[in-house]
């Protein structure tokens, strides 16, 4: 079975990476990954739909055995991506998705061969409307959300691949394209060609 | 209007890959290039859509003039691709696709960004059962023609992307989204991501 492509997707909170994603999830060579997380669990999360349920010391020792692609701490819990929940899809021959932020996106992208897409809004006016429908209150807040998207940008020129997102299914399409083209990217195919030359 | 992609095909005789870019012609997005020769026309070849004919002086002109990307002599004429079958489309915002040897790829690859591929076949054996049905007849012929496949092949290395051609819309398909996956490289969007962040 041909290894799968490990591909990381950001972007900044309302450019819809998670719709994006949402929908590539419905494509049966494509996993999502579930996170792991301290946190405890909301009114109808499932461990190992939602999220990996996990204590603290259970957390950390996963760290500790590098048994964690990548983890950070908000607000007093601890939220990571468990190789587990990975590796296995990807020995499958499945493409895996992360959706991780820019910091995570590095610590991956430094023990794990992947590749990393970003999300962009269309422009940055859209950007705010679709902030503030998403109920961003107040004027202070939403600047900080814009400051915060506009932080994350500027690291996406340290991706492999942009796409801008003005309409879901064309930017799903695009994300299938990018994962068929990696899949076929020299260095994915070079057993197929040693086969054929020997 | 975005630049096009520039691609290369290459791959051995009895690769397909003459009906892949048939294909690939049908799409508007698409233009694929016509090649510039100093041999006659043969009964139905139409100036500017089978080649471009051109005499010898005005072909080596060309050359001296840096108006080929690429050329290569056989059998005592020049055949060659032209920058004005190029570049004109590139602008416009078409993907232009070449269909050139692997030392074409060589000479258009130091002068032009441009994406490598090299279509393959699914095994050796149905290599040499094409060639077979194409009217190779003598048993030299086809040995000829065999280890100049494998020379080629082995060239498939410095490619950038290898498609395997076993079903011939699936290949056309695999191509379209090299295309699309390139266009979304984060140096062929840089650009835009300019223009969110300023």
């Amino acid at each position: 079975m041909k290894r799968g492509v490990l591909m990381i997707v950001s972007g900044p909170s309302g450019s819809g990476k998670g719709t994006i994603v949402k929908q590539l999830e419905n494509d049966d060579n494509i996993k999502v990954s579930v996170s792991a997380t301290t946190r405890k669990p909301r009114a109808g999360e499932e461990h190992g739909v939602h999220y990996y349920f996990m204590e603290k010391d259970e957390f950390l020792s996963c760290v500790d055995d590098g048994e964690m692609l990548e983890y950070n701490e908000y607000c007093e819990n601890y939220y990571g991506t468990p190789l587990m929940g990975v590796e296995p899809f990807l020995k499958e021959g499945k493409d895996v998705i992360l959706e991780i932020d820019v910091n995570g996106a590095k610590q991956v992208s430094k023990i794990m061969k992947c590749v990393k897409l970003f999300i962009l809004p269309p422009s940055m006016q859209l950007l705010k409307k679709r902030l503030c429908l998403r109920g961003t209150e107040t004027e202070e807040a939403l600047n900080i959300r814009l400051n915060q998207a506009h932080f994350e940008m500027e690291q996406a020129y340290n991706y492999d691949y942009l796409v801008v997102n003005d309409n879901i299914d064309d930017a799903v399409n695009k994300v299938k394209s990018i994962l068929i083209a990696q899949r076929h990217r020299v260095f994915n195919m070079k057993d197929k060609l040693d086969e054929l030359l020997k």
